[in-house]
């Protein structure tokens, strides 16, 4: 497994693996690397030949009072993690910004849907991190997780907008036992607070509980999901609402679901945010 | 030579280049080419093995009030200039954008600069095209011509900030006898506003005379453009400046000139406007 801590190092290898005819696939991540990354690490070398890992815990995608500084650094465990994996490739860079870097790539009025609302300046962190990683790595495929459903669908429009010969592969969040998805922040959780957010995953399950039994109403598939959060309820719920995964529209209550839509939760516990969703019907085909 | 109609195609042509091995050079253009286009394929020519044109009037970089829809298209010149330069493929698709597409590539700031603050949005269209063809060119170089140079400062500074796997070639401006730099918009020309015209050229002249002279004032430079361009006025002189090419920034009338630096001048007659520059110094290294 290489480790490479250059733009122009992680082009070169991608470069190599391309000459050699071998389709390249690439998981981008802040590292702090826990299950649901391995799996889209196993995803990655399921349909590639050779997979790259970056770990960049990117400073322009967290706002001024969030936790960058703070943000989990695990990096002897990831590599371990890697290694374990197959990953043939590191990609670990110190910086990809110059001071006089300007250019953005956003998505305006996307962006201010939910977490970008929340987050100002979020996503066009995180689209412009993606892009600038696409075209350093120029990859075949890259893997994100379902479980930040938000930004997977952030980074779909964008290749689709901007014509980025990138296949986009979206894989299924992981959960611990007890239906907690995973995530780097989870470990921030208090052993009771641990204990109260399976409360996320089953209010989520009672609402597509509904939806399967062939409730169409957006309010009632929502009043199933609610039900179950106010038994247990999370120090405040942000949001806990449907999505349609076109135009990210938050769907009208009033409405009848007629094709797929994305069901999205962010809750916190403290100072703790956490973030589930699920899919009802084929969002990402 | 080839003629590809969509994204799909002219990114497998591209693709069959490389996995042959050939250096691509690419050469994005709105069509109704002229000498100065021809110049730029003949530097792609010089430097690559295949050369493609894309011709493409992108309506997102036309502002409501401006002239997209009388915009020149001369297809068939068009063609009989790119058979005649030895270009492999031309790229015309008939859109770029889908209804819903929603992304852009920005430089807020250096796009409000000058020709930025002019036309708003213009910039973010150029970025944003330059950007989508670049991605389904796939391309190793592309060349732009310093004719339009905030453009070409533009494409360059978004290149390094997004590390766009492409090198950027800009060549000289091409100029009619009496000195013009070559436009598609001067067929739009009055015989007498074509004529009186040529003091931009001269104008831009007698300032790079003071500097290579050894001026180093800024105010003195432009004064001695100011002479020449207020013998014979334009209708109206929209800016006649100096620019740092690596911050965009006006330079400062009063300081010093110490490095590089671009003369830009935009200038009205009757409806049409036209752009000129000159570098000083060491601009596109």
């Amino acid at each position: 497994m290489e480790i490479l801590r250059t733009a122009g190092e992680f082009r070169a290898w991608s470069r190599k693996t391309r000459l050699a005819g071998q389709r390249h696939g690439f998981v981008p991540t802040m590292g702090a690397l826990h299950e649901g990354h391995a799996s889209l690490l196993r995803e990655a070398k399921r349909r590639a030949d050779v997979v790259s890992l970056s770990i960049y815990v990117n400073p322009t995608q967290f706002g001024p009072s969030e936790d960058f500084q703070k943000y989990p650094r695990t990096w002897e465990a990831d590599v371990a993690t890697a290694e374990r994996e197959g990953v043939d490739a590191i990609f670990a860079p110190q910086t990809l910004y110059t001071p006089d870097s300007i250019t953005q790539v956003v998505l305006p009025g996307w962006n201010a849907v939910l977490e970008g609302e929340i987050r100002p300046g979020h996503f066009d962190g995180v689209a412009t991190v993606v892009a600038k990683l696409f075209h350093i790595a120029e990859c075949d495929l890259a893997v994100f997780g379902q479980k930040d459903a938000q930004q997977a669908l952030l980074v779909r429009r964008m290749i689709r907008d901007l014509d980025l010969p990138v296949d986009l592969v979206v894989a299924p969040t992981i959960r611990e036992e007890d239906g907690l998805a995973m995530s780097s922040r989870n470990r921030y959780l208090s052993s009771e607070d641990r204990s109260r957010s399976v409360v996320l995953s089953r209010a989520l399950g009672a609402s597509v509980d509904a939806w399967k039994g062939g409730e169409t109403s957006p309010e009632k598939i929502l009043a199933a999901g609610w039900r179950v959060l106010g038994g247990t309820p999370p120090d405040s719920v942000d949001y806990f609402t449907l999505l349609d995964p076109d135009s990210l529209a938050v769907l009208d209550a009033r409405a009848t679901l007629e094709g797929p839509a994305i069901l999205v939760v962010a809750a916190r516990y403290g100072s703790t945010r956490l973030l589930d969703n699920a899919v009802l019907g084929n969002v990402w085909a």
